[in-house]
């Protein structure tokens, strides 16, 4: 049902798509959806940025169509209401759900790219979007929202594009990548390569799938929170895991085990079925290197360029992005003199609370809009 | 130089010994190290538990010697003054320093025992060495003290041998392990057994290298704290990694890193020199069954057994062994009518910090003896 509203493009018409930090890519098609529709000054557009293993399926198109992962936003009635706005979300540069990235054909081999992709940054991903969006005829964004790796591409877009950015709502993200978040980064891509069948990057079906596996049991410790594990499953005993959500086998002494650990491995396998390993090493690469500062030499500089409002959301029991990073963004915000709102949620949901706290976050976007 | 001061006891001369979830051992060694002298009471011991990957040596024994891992808190003059105290500290069943675990011979087949160990628990643990007091002709324990791993055998000592044990002091653990503490551990053990060189438990020379090294690269992340990480290392760029220090090697493009990802990998490597992989497995699966109530159905009923004044210490930044896990402790313990002393750590050194911040714990310690 999703492949009727995904539309693909292709943004290198007018030539290759050079890489921030080298090489260029000849051609470039990105996947994404719209809903509603754009006036006639184009000015009503919004964008929503997709989170790490996110796609361009924000909301669902019908009544018969899968739910998109903020369902709760998108839609007539809804937050970003599609009577009214120009919805754009497309599948990050380097993804797995559409867009060229590293499991797209190398045109050159006639192979998947592998580790024969370039290596992203944030700021190329919101550079595709920019060419998606002049190619979609925006002419400019009334708002570009997203959390975490969305949040870090919406506010490098209000840094990047400021005369095209009206409005920016960046949630449970930063101004920059934290020691903290390199180290979970790393752990994860060093989970799958790690597995044999990664094969330095030029596996087949099925790939790594016990090290892709681990790296989003990595990930789902730290995007939860211990309170939220405490009241979810404290020490509940599952006794026999279902082998069907392990990758390893039962004959071990290890496969009875605490519902946290189920938990962790049922994830771990959902998010094998559905996601690309080597794309998950670039756009967790991509994430490494998110430093609005980078090319302007501060971050007061950096954000000196925005020329919109600004709303900035944090999640009280974020344990990747803590709270004290969105107080640094707002706090940035406000001394460069922008009409900045600053929220920070109390929610046990952890970071993962940008995708569970919908009512909250819809709210504080209401307000924003108005 | 170790071995010289490292001694080897026997503890079950008398049979073989039992374990808390089945099975049983007929034969159980356990290597420990001792300082200063047993008085004629028998009564100035003081049993010293070590962490996860700690061992027997938790200080030199002369000036030649190696230090040991609370250098500063054992020997003369020190905290746990060996002029006053005979200090204790034993490798833990299930350890790969001496006593019998997991790479011991399994005496039925001629080689290690691998999976075919039993599951052991921290009463195990306590047990065994409830065993060699015995055999060193210890009366009463004056102290039993240690932090992580080291605090639960602390905490179950005093709930276990309640008349044994004159003095507690639990450090940087709590009374029960936390779904969170369950679910970094199931992270850990996963990728071991991810390892195709684990072979399921059965490797030889050098056995699963990679595996140990996420695990322990993945722990390390838990126990630092992102302040720590944001001081020490931030964004600093490290370049090309010292192949010697990478598992695998230098041919991607991910061979270049920041220095925590650098510092990581470092410590990965370090531990695979020097540490048994089954035995990781099952010791943290023991710190995974730590629950102090168990036996006795709640953890006041636990708590009411102990007889010792207790000192409950807490490291402010710790993400692994939460503050509030240490004030439901000595909130136990006060409650049963406990001389309790509490004290929070201000440090940025997270769950490292009892290893660490040895001047504050010495004098902590101190104070508790007078």
């Amino acid at each position: 049902m999703r492949a009727n509203y995904r539309k693909i493009i292709r943004i290198t018409e007018e030539g290759p798509f050079p890489l921030e930090l080298g090489g260029q890519l000849a051609d470039v098609e990105l996947a994404y959806e719209t809903y509603g529709s754009l006036n006639a000054r184009g000015d009503n557009a919004v964008l929503v940025c997709h989170a790490l293993t996110g796609d361009a399926h924000v909301a669902s198109h019908s009544q018969d169509d899968l739910p998109g992962w903020w369902e709760g936003l998108v839609g007539e009635g809804r937050p970003l209401d599609t009577r009214r706005f120009f919805v754009v979300c497309s599948n990050v540069l380097g993804g797995c759900y559409g867009s060229t990235g590293p499991s797209s054909v190398n045109p050159q081999t006639g192979k998947a790219w592998g580790l024969d992709f370039h290596i992203l940054t944030i700021r190329d991903m919101v550079r595709a979007q920019y060419l998606l969006c002049q190619k979609l005829g925006i002419k400019k964004l009334a708002l570009v929202i997203g959390g975490s790796l969305g949040g870090m591409q919406a506010l490098e877009w209000a840094v990047t594009y400021p005369e095209f950015v009206g409005g920016l709502a960046a949630i449970a993200t930063g101004p920059v990548a934290t020691a903290q978040q390199i180290a979970l980064g790393e752990l994860g891509r060093w989970a799958i390569m790690l597995d044999p069948a990664w094969e330095k990057g030029s596996y087949g079906e099925p790939g790594p799938e016990g090290g892709l596996g681990l790296a989003r049991m990595i990930a789902m410790v730290s995007y939860k929170s211990p309170e939220l594990f405490a009241a979810r499953f404290g020490r509940k005993w599952q006794g026999g895991i279902p082998a069907k959500i392990r990758i390893l086998g039962h004959d071990s002494p290890w496969a009875e085990g605490f519902q946290v650990e189920s938990y962790l491995h049922y994830q771990g396998k959902k998010l094998v079925d559905r996601f690309d390993a080597n794309c998950y090493l670039y756009l967790t690469r991509a994430m490494d290197y998110h430093d609005i500062s980078k090319p302007y030499g501060s971050f007061e500089k950096a954000v000196a360029r925005i020329k919109c409002p600004v709303l900035v959301v944090g999640l009280s029991s974020d344990q990747l992005y803590l709270p004290q990073e969105q107080i640094q963004l707002a706090e940035l915000c406000r001394r460069a003199g922008l009409e900045t709102s600053f929220q920070m949620l109390d929610t046990p949901f952890g970071h993962d609370g940008f995708l569970v706290e919908i009512e909250a976050i819809g709210k504080l976007v209401t307000e924003f809009l108005c």
